[in-house]
């Protein structure tokens, strides 16, 4: 599909600069910019590219100054990053839409799904399941018994969804994500062994829900573990039962969240980032990396470190870390020199 | 089913103090809890919660002392997390089980099974796979050639266990586990390309083991990975080539443990620790979340920090830590003083 | 398969030295040497086990020195582990390799495969996939539209590769690993919600890959996600979108690698590494584990710590973190003494 500036400007409510002849037949990144693609300038550390990038078209916002001749058109828009999405949602949903029912598959006779609905080869739906308008359900995917998935939600390859455990809808679980596994529950007896806690509540995950890759998000012990609307949570992420999160919520791979910590709506978690059990962390909360967060955690901060700190102030402790070394031979000649002066006022 | 304070008093060998005829028919978290529910009070930060909760009846211990009013009914019992896992053991197993072999499913001529087990559709059993009685086999769960699981495992859906490994009686192995993959061993070529060392070894999980959800435990280089009794896995959880755990371990979600390294009984990893490989962990070691461990660890160590401390001093280290620029500031400011000093001292 | 010391012997290039017919059929780790097994001596911290060990027959370099009278009879090789390896290879091809169609899979119309493939049962061949010959796809992999995947490849049960991927040859995806999905890119709105960005791009692994058990490599949002030649990716690793790793990395479990880095030749990371976005990595790095990068790293760096200092500057900052209580008693106690310094110099 080859389209022309003049059409791109004209879907995107922008302005074309320079030739609004030229067409594109696909997407790169400007920093690998190709003959006949569009690209885009969000990130300013990628600005630079601009005056040496191959792509014919590239979106800038409408207050991108040129230091430097070009030689590609520019669109000029509100947000270069939003009118990408809406083209490349535009393009995603031009493409073939996965549709009807592949066999073998598993469907129990208490099943039901609605219209227009995809199910994979080898996939499997078991008691009562109920599935909306438009799911997709991909092949080797297991939608245990009691599960409710509701209409445009995605369930991709090998995801598993245990028994009793509610999708909401326009959901993206990706594959090898497992959710409503039972909570890690014991309790030792006098030997320090462990009995198992029965889990026997489940996972709720509210409408607009992203799950990444082989994430596990466990079954509360009774009541409801709760992803809120909205939330994203990348690869990789262990969220234990009972946990409860917002809305709009960003939880980048590898985090982990312990039992019953219940979180609020708009906050960004970085990878790998541990939270311990039973908190309460408020909104707009910014975790760095790698933090490891052992208390509560007030409304719009910003932390980082493992116990976290207000971030500036892990920051500034950072940069002494590294002069420790000298810091400890100073000390060891102060003392010294204290020493000496000592010895000669006594004298 | 409802159920009287009286009647599970009995059931559990506790005393009830408050309107014994009051039923339940649903069991709740104390914070949450619901009118014509059960909930229970073992945490003692959850203590607060008796007084306001609309939970009918409460498990509490014999030693406890309400503060205030209650408008719920009492059940005093022993350990009341222990009456609350009996309760809920008794109400799992009054559930139906899955049981039967599901079609499609794909069992080897030469795989061989006990009575009552549940095969899911698209299950898959190898060549000479032995199951036990009551095993259940969940749907897309892969049974690779010669693997043994003995009386009552069960293998949720689309766990791997791959070629000749075996399970102990009474495991569960939760969705996405992966069992017997490869460890990672290569050997370096002259150039620093990598040649792979097959890992002809297996992996061998002993009874009453739980492994979680999108865990990993690789087969031995040679030999076994052993995971010994009643030890408890979380998910996403990585167990390296020729590890050994001994009996009743506690390994929290995302704990990641190098190669050969060997550990003993009764110890308990938080979320996120890693252990170097070829280590000797003793028993009834604690390990705090996110720590790095790099050296053997003696018996009834409590250790925290990347790398660790003995837990008292990586807290007294961390607060100091916090403290480091003020710490900064007074070195140079004492060390100006000094001068000074000195200076006047000379004169 | 019994084979003697002296066979074995020719097999490697090595020459004996004590009973040349003395007969193996197995092998064992030293410091677990059983009688009828050859075992191999590489790593120097197990020398002390060569004297107490039962295995029949050890593979020593041409430079050991034996210490103490022993038992078993010696091989030596110029090295090894590598010798070892060409035995495991020869043991592992001897035995028989998985070939043909097992029933029911699922392959689409238009998939094509080589000479001697083995397909297990339930797994999936989307439209227009390309297998080269000998490649082994095992029960419940999925593979995607468009994916091709060349000659010799191992795909283990329940590996997921989504559509357009493309995998080299000879590489080997364990279960559970997750090729091309979706990366973690969404534009947030004026109200703090997120607007997926559909992710157009794919992931390519170049030849003799390997990729370890549940681990995640994401597609690109445009171009690709390269996983380099000879790059061996351990267990649960995240790589994330448009992420290039260059030739013969080693990357070890629970490491995560955000998006847009740029990762050259023969490094190592250990495990539970993070590595922030947009970044630059040379070649010839090693990143110690738990490790937090945060800015390009050059050539040859020895890197550790979150963030991330080179290697010794680390422990030797570490030392006195340690020693932060101490310090800062004696900081006070210095404090002190200069006021009565100044006091009495005053006077």
């Amino acid at each position: 599909m080859e389209i022309s500036a003049k059409n791109l400007a004209e879907l995107l409510n922008g302005t074309v600069e320079g030739n609004d002849e030229v067409t594109v037949h696909d997407v790169s990144k400007i920093d690998q910019g190709k003959p006949g693609t569009l690209s885009f300038l969000a990130n300013p550390q990628y600005t630079k590219y601009i005056y040496t990038t191959e792509a014919a078209i590239v979106l800038v916002s409408k207050d991108f100054k040129a230091e430097k001749d070009l030689s590609c058109t520019l669109i000029r828009v509100e947000n270069p990053y939003h009118s990408l999405a809406t083209l490349l949602d535009f393009y995603q949903q031009s493409k073939p839409q996965k549709t009807g029912i592949e066999q073998p598959s598993y469907v129990s006779s208490s099943a039901s799904y609605g219209e227009n609905v995809y199910l994979g080869a080898f996939s499997y739906l078991g008691q009562n399941v109920k599935l909306g308008d438009n799911v997709k359900i991909y092949p080797h995917a297991y939608i245990g018994d009691n599960v409710e998935i509701k209409d445009n939600s995605i369930i991709y390859s090998g995801a598993k969804i245990y028994e009793a455990c509610k999708v909401g809808a326009n959901c993206i679980i990706h594959s090898g994500a497992v959710i409503g596994a039972d909570g890690f529950g014991f309790a030792p007896d006098d030997n320090g062994d462990f009995k198992k806690i029965p889990q026997i509540g489940n996972v709720i995950l509210k409408d607009n829900v992203e799950i990444g890759a082989n994430t596990a998000i466990d079954r509360a012990s009774m009541g409801s573990t709760i992803v809120g609307e909205g939330t994203k949570i990348d690869n990789l992420v262990q969220i234990a039962h009972n946990v409860e999160l917002g809305t709009s919520n960003v939880i980048v791979s590898q985090v982990g969240i312990a039992g019953s910590t219940k979180i609020g709506d708009h906050n960004m978690f970085g990878g790998q980032v541990g939270i311990s059990g039973h908190l309460k962390i408020g909104n707009q909360v910014q975790i760095g990396a790698q933090s490891g967060i052992m208390n509560n955690i007030e409304d719009g901060s910003k932390i980082m470190g493992s116990p976290a700190l207000e971030i500036k102030s892990f920051f500034r402790s950072n940069a002494i870390f590294r002069k420790l070394p000298d810091l400890y031979k100073e000390i060891g000649s102060l003392s010294k020199r204290v020493q000496t002066l000592q010895e000669s006022v006594e004298e």
